[in-house]
């Protein structure tokens, strides 16, 4: 699936991943996350809790959004940041085809469609002649 | 569920998945995971792809090494490369709390109870005296 992607693709997804990952390998930006997780909230409402600088925190917002993973939008003089969960969706599809979880869905409908071929061989005169 | 965790394994917990998210925000170290997780291979069969030197693809390994993502094990003279999928189920795991997916689930399974408690309620006699 992943292999009909063009060079091109494939660079920029990889840069995503790069980013995304990135992002979230530090604490303060995980916290940021999983508060937002809860429900959208404004830039201060998500610095409150942590015993740093506004500015400090608002740094952290700014890697978060520029990696995709969080929004802003205003909302009159309120600057309102929610979560963008596509961006996860792609990190979490890398870790689960490494895991091997994609393959083993195919593995399980391949069984499947050599069992019903086999039992398709087994008597091929029900469906030429039908049985109804 | 995270809540019972003390502070001492919550620490380490966060400094586990600063390491594995770091380890993965990277091309090269995520093409060695892709190719580790078709098989487990010698260090030298993990860098032939690469277009870099085996010095620069270990440092490479060495870092996937301390995130806890790859294990090595010595087979004679060989070092055998593999994944440990345990340190992506953390991360995998911490991405579907983030995205709601556990709250969607106990929400299901909060309205499955309810739904049974009602049921339960509109014929509490069948329950006292059975109905076989």
């Amino acid at each position: 699936m992943i292999e009909v992607e063009t060079g091109k693709q494939a660079a920029s997804r990889a840069a995503r991943l790069d980013a995304v990952f990135a992002a979230l390998a530090d604490p303060t930006r995980r916290a940021i996350i999983e508060r937002l997780s809860r429900r959208e909230a404004r830039v201060t409402e998500v610095a409150e809790p942590f015993h740093m600088s506004l500015n400090a925190v608002s740094k952290h917002i700014r890697v978060l959004e520029a990696s995709g993973v969080v929004e802003r939008r205003r909302k009159g003089r309120d600057h309102i940041l929610s979560i963008n969960t596509r961006s996860l969706d792609e990190v979490d599809g890398w870790i689960l085809r490494v895991r091997g979880y994609w393959e083993k869905r195919l593995d399980a409908m391949e069984r499947l469609l050599r069992e019903l071929k086999k039992d398709h061989k087994l008597r091929p005169k029900d469906r030429k002649h039908g049985s109804r």
